[in-house]
């Protein structure tokens, strides 16, 4: 393997672990890089029209794959694409952010470069994405292969971002071939896994239900199959909340609905919460996907599993993987399933249609009908995201939403990730006028790369979300009124997309038939209510508007 | 003043200071205080489409002002904006930037709220922003208007951004009226004053001949007006670097160009470099103005004047405001005038325009026949910026750059900040396609306002300047084809401008006759040659070519 560079290493390193798309925006810092990117066999460029908007695609491509990539360029490129980073972070998705930089002779002489903040201190951007990365290492000819090893280890392990500074001059820098694929340490700790095993079993053993509630980690952390291997051995009432819709088969016996505390049906609080015992595995309980923190949730009849943690009644145990917890837990359960009653309850309905024109509910309503085993569904946090908590996924579908973070404009990007990791996928986008403005131009990509999304923008004339909080009628919650439908058309010239306009739902049932099976990209803009909006986006906005307005 | 809060406290010191529009996206975090901003009678808000852009747009409107300021919220939307802070910190641009965040209350519990990392840590973006502001603070309804007071004060003497993190509860607390305006210290230290003038007199009054070099620090410090009070008092050849072109009349006797080392005209180099004295005025010598550092300006026989000190000969003399000692510099050139002989040169014409068809020559040729007096320019980083070096401004022109921070897509926006600032100058914007895909979104806001600004997207198929730095055919310089002339109609339903496509000089021509005195958006996408370029920038990439392939 005589030639081979750093830059080849590091693209080694990113295929072995299931990445072979690259998203990014070129910049002079990183076009050496890049000649090792187009020379590589199985790797693909995949340049985007602007940085935040190839974070939110490396993103979307990660909650696909084992992982995903960015490439950006010293300082301009990577703080545009930060805040797509932090989200990645927040919601526990491992992306690999490679920053061309500089060379490490003119850092070193404090050169007065562009890109820079022209005050010969090149450790501004490392210490920025300390905040939201969890491994960072600037590269050198002499560290290059241990540090990517390390930072890469420790984003897989942790489910978060890393940060790779790879200067001009060390891209091109010798390196050798990874001698041994990339090794994960999950050994759990016996003693701790002893402990744990004993006081779950007398919580167990002595309860007369239990209920299981599922959140996003257990999708992060890779335990969905083994969850529902454990539902197939043993029923249980179960739920997830909307941050991790989709990681349960909705379809299945006992599925009780997105829980949501107050803000869910009285069914679905009731076979979770009021459980002899409930397990809760990956679950964060943030504002918005509970209105206010409103879960009733007991410690004392709690067995909460995190990524390398379980606390049993209030007692913590430490190093213990979660798919090591949850076989453990699956297990017990099999062996004191026979003592327990069965308190199940239907997911509740889509709220019934019951006013004349496209409505939110007639809108959902089509939806719900419209899904198919498998879709992707990308849902926008505002009108889209809480309105998808209330349908019913079908089996093997999966929900892309971002709760905690709810940087608006996301799902755009990510729903090109998303269909750039799975292109025969059926992906379908719900998105937000308003929030589809922030990050429009990526359409632009997806033709490009003739992808197919089905991408429904709820023109509802500004920011619904904000105007539910606060200033209904404000004009900072109005936006400028775009003609979406020749959007495709305008930011492409060779243009392989279709785009309808509909405003009755009638239109609407119409033009779903026509795109089911849709082999291109097609756009349609609903034009919904200005004020409609789904029952739990009403209460979560009562909710925030009033802790907001709280002195 | 009975019911004022710290945001009318807030709001009066902005507009005091010469803002009277805020740019930003509205949040759940900042909609209290957006409640005081539509309700002020003399601030207007601005909605930008994303929270980049309206970084970039208050930029350019702080070029044109005393200062700008940004709203955002905590978390996604400070984030998203953070690039375009930190080219305002790097090119000494004041921008205050306001992010409406969690309660003080919720902060200090930790509440695992959305917008944040769910940590319960609320100091991770302080941190961050704490490497591109000038000064930050957190405010609190005890210490927000003597904070507020000092964030504006500093971000003003310092002429960079400042960050003021205001919780939704602290956003409505009760305030007073200012009592006093901000006042500023700009006091000079009067022995480092005389040691100056002493050192300044003996070098000025050897000299045979004396150069002035003036770049952009002197435009952000605001000595414009002095600097020509001095060149018509005293006859001196003089030029500016590219970052600072405008700050010097290009019609006055004595103008030899834009200077950049090695890459300008022989005579521009002759009379700068060649004089007994050289006085450099707010010039920072950065990479690619300069060509790789070609500048000679030997220390021995300079004196240079940055914002707080001055330094002749080697010797720096600190706590001295760049005013003052431009006034020391005249007094002392106009005392010492007569003795010294005057090397004029007058600048180099454009490259002749030697070949057929629409090329980067015969653009740039109609555009300098195009310029009137007072034109508002704003030119991108790539082929734009390095063309628009080569033009003779008219009297009272300006050029907006961004040439040390070099982010692409910053001038779209900003020709909208800077338009709004000056809504009956004509602006004109020049951007190649690559960087306009990156912040296209930002025509609907300017056109929603009516804006009137000239586009040019100069259409050169993908990203030429970086095609000159490395990969001229790879299809990382590539970007998707747009249907530029289209963008407007898209973005706008109401669409009020006009655009077309030219692909000859006489089309161009012709368009431009007919735009001069236009009273509504313009778009015109310029055809170009793909690997055509202005002979400067040939220069620059080459040199980044060489300095990036340096091991």
């Amino acid at each position: 393997m005589s030639g081979l560079t750093v830059s080849d290493y590091l693209l080694q390193r990113l295929n072995e672990i299931g990445i072979d798309h690259l998203f990014g925006v070129p910049g002079d810092f990183n076009l050496a890089f890049l000649d090792r990117v187009i020379a590589h066999p199985r790797l693909a460029w995949v340049g985007c029209a602007n940085e935040l908007n190839a974070a939110y695609a490396a993103d979307g491509y990660a909650r696909s794959r084992r992982a995903g990539a960015l490439l950006t360029t010293f300082g301009v490129g990577e703080l545009s694409a930060i805040n797509g980073i932090a989200g990645s972070y927040a919601e526990y998705v491992p992306v690999i952010h490679i920053v061309g930089a500089p060379s490490l002779s003119a850092q070193q002489r404090g050169d007065l470069i562009h890109h820079s903040l022209g005050d010969g201190d090149f450790s501004h951007f490392l210490r920025m994405q300390r905040e939201v990365t969890v491994a960072q290492a600037t590269l050198t000819a002499d560290n290059a292969c241990v540090e990517i090893d390390r930072v890469m280890r420790e984003a897989l392990t942790q489910r978060r971002p890393g940060y790779l500074l790879l200067p001009v001059d060390v891209a091109g820098a010798p390196a050798c071939s990874p001698g041994q694929p990339l090794t994960l340490q999950t050994q759990p700790d016996d003693q701790a896994l002893q402990a744990f095993r004993c006081a779950a079993e007398a919580l167990l053993s002595g309860a007369r239900s239990v209920s299981l509630l599922a959140d996003f980690l257990a999708d992060r952390f890779g335990v969905q199959q083994q969850l529902a291997h454990w539902l197939e051995t043993v029923p249980l009432p179960h739920a997830t909340l909307l941050m991790g819709k989709g990681v349960l088969d909705e379809q299945r016996t006992g599925f009780a609905g997105t829980y949501a505390g107050e803000g869910c049906a009285d069914g679905t609080r009731r076979v979770i919460e009021q459980a002899d015992v409930i397990i809760t595995v990956g679950v964060r309980f943030t504002d918005t996907i509970t209105v206010g923190f409103t879960q009733q949730i007991g410690t004392a009849k709690n067995i909460d599993v995190q990524p390398f943690s379980v606390t049993v009644a209030g007692q913590r145990f430490d190093s213990l993987p979660m798919s090591t917890v949850i076989e453990e837990l699956r297990q017990l359960c099999q062996r004191y399933a026979a003592r327990w009653t069965l308190d199940y309850c239907q997911p509740a309905p889509l709220a019934a249609n019951d006013q004349p024109g496209l409505t939110q509910n007639a809108f959902w309503q089509a939806i719900q009908a419209f899904l198919q085993p498998g879709d992707l569904l990308v849902a926008e946090q505002g009108t889209a995201a809480f309105g998808a908590a209330a349908l019913r996924l079908p089996t093997g579908a999966k929900l892309v939403v971002q709760p905690l973070w709810g940087s608006i404009g996301y799902t755009l990007p990510a729903a090109f990730g998303a269909q750039t990791a799975e292109p025969e996928r059926r992906v379908i986008l719900l998105i937000g006028d308003g929030s589809a403005q922030l990050t429009v131009q990526e359409l632009s990509s997806m033709m490009r790369d003739n992808l197919k999304p089905l991408i429904f923008v709820l023109n509802n004339g500004g920011y619904t979300v904000e105007r539910a909080i606060n200033g209904a009628s404000q004009r900072y919650n109005d936006i400028a009124d775009w003609n979406w439908t020749q959007i495709p058309q305008a930011l492409s010239t060779a243009c392989p997309a279709q785009s309808w306009r509909v405003l009755e739902t009638v239109q609407l049932t119409e033009v779903l038939k026509l795109i089911a099976d849709a082999r291109r990209l097609s756009l349609v803009e609903v034009v919904l209510p200005r004020l409609d909006m789904p029952p739990l986006l009403q209460q979560v906005s009562a909710s925030l508007h009033q802790r907001n307005s709280a002195q």
